[in-house]
């Protein structure tokens, strides 16, 4: 199956063109980006004029910033396609439930995609954690923005969801891999003096869970989440990728080349099986913290 | 059949006692407050303590802050009593996804309430804007929150929501009257430079539709919104007690005092159905434009 893909910035060539190139399923048959190419690719500069010239794509994938997705997402189902959506799925909660309206009338799917779900160990930590009872668990995702968004004003305008943007991946696996859903309880953001969006936010759940977000980590960067249940402790490192069990190795690789891959196959599925997949919790859980967050202003951010 | 009412405040006196009064639904058989008490109604401090004294009360209506609501809404429905929250229904989206899970696994009746969609001519007005093309909307909603939440500091810490206690009221009438839905595609939120909520809000969203939300009004207060039509213009005012077409009176009465009647009434027949109701599309409104909103800091406030 054909696809087009829209919006050729540094998460589309990392993850996207490889992923694609790799698949069985699909072939990237057009790009739409203003500036963007991909090397052997047609090339779109105007969303409408791809729709109009290629009707013989079925599927539009859309890898562009949040606050213009919504507009390329409508336009895309209202022209017959199918639609994959980067996370976050959209700007706001709102938008994504009218595109699922949208996609429901016109019976085509739509796939809010969440890459950190697919990583190695999520399933098995999953699986590990469906039979016991949680009693505390933590998040720790610090990272460095100038290294994975070098330059990208746009998380950082309205919008942009500022620490937020990796901090939904950490919550789309827990989302994923609690037997019981948890809600905010109290949190703290972090605005940076000269930005519209955190730098740095610190949530309490219900029920012992816990995260910190930290977008200024230097050197070695963080993505785990720790959990103690009744049968002892479980751990996601690497961004889900690889999985501790009672503070001992227990399986996964240390790559996150393997999630995109594996979003792709299951759109293919979903095109297949005629259905959608959308799941807003993680996002919930982000407008949650920006509603009942306390707001404490911190040093200017410069890239 | 009995009712407790927990939360005995400003609007628990202002609207729901009266309202409980003169229906022939309910009856005001205990209240749970640390302070309030209403007279000749047996009165409890503890609420774990009413609900095991008091089994032959079946509902349990909650009018106190968002931020406590939730556990009190939890233990009552454990406790097998169906439950009314006041607007906003919780402090998070999730919570109330949460309440709403345990009201069905209980068999419990949940009603989120919100009610300026029972005031005089929300209605009317829905069923006039039902066959017509909406071109614009805008809403206006500027009241005085010293007159309204007098020394009532919560509003503005983490989870009052701020000027959105009142906004809310506006969109739960916009989101019940428009024939399509709409999503905030900008905000700009003003800031009290010593409060964790905003004091006023002017709000774009889809479909050419905005609000312009101010808690700074002295002297006359507006609660408008007016929208423009293919076949003219259509005002409600008043709250949506008021309804106007094409610029003349069609209609309503000037007083808010027959919408919490109109909820009780609505809570004995969402028992006596089994049904539950909980639209949150309102409260989804206010938390994509806190995530999505451009913050400005503004001048102190102080009660």
């Amino acid at each position: 199956m054909k696809v087009a893909l829209v919006g050729i910035g540094k998460i589309a060539r990392d993850q996207h063109v490889p992923a694609l190139a790799a698949s069985g399923d699909w072939e990237l048959a057009a790009t739409v980006s203003r500036a963007g190419t991909v090397e052997g690719v047609e090339a779109y500069t105007d969303f409408a004029a791809m729709l109009a010239a290629r009707p013989d794509i079925p599927m539009v994938s859309l890898c562009l910033p949040p606050m213009p997705r919504f507009a390329y997402a409508e336009a895309a189902l209202k022209a017959g396609r199918h639609v994959m959506l980067e996370k976050p799925p959209g700007a706001t909660l709102a938008e994504v439930h009218a595109l699922e309206a949208l996609a429901a009338a016109q019976g085509l799917t739509l796939y809010a995609t969440w890459h950190s779900r697919m990583a190695e160990a999520v399933a098995a930590a999953k699986a590990w954690l469906s039979d016991r009872v949680v009693r505390r668990a933590h998040i720790t995702w610090r990272e460095d923005v100038r290294k994975w968004h070098p330059g990208q004003d746009w998380v950082f305008e309205p919008g942009g969801m500022g620490v937020f943007d990796p901090g939904i991946n950490a919550l789309s696996i827990l989302t994923e891999i609690l037997p019981a859903p948890v809600h905010v309880t109290a949190a703290t953001l972090e605005f940076p003096e000269n930005r519209d969006t955190p730098i740095a936010a610190q949530i309490t759940f219900s029920g012992g869970v816990s995260a910190d977000f930290d977008w200024r980590q230097e050197g070695p960067q963080t993505w785990d989440i720790e959990v103690e249940t009744d049968k002892g402790p479980m751990a996601l490192r690497m961004g889900g990728n690889r999985l501790e069990i009672g503070g001992v190795e227990a399986g996964g690789v240390n790559s996150i080349m393997g999630e995109y891959p594996a979003l792709y196959a299951q759109m293919a599925a979903l095109v297949r099986a005629g259905r959608s997949d959308v799941d807003l919790s993680p996002m919930v859980h982000v407008a949650d913290a920006l509603t009942l967050g306390k707001r404490v202003v911190t040093a200017p951010f410069h890239f």
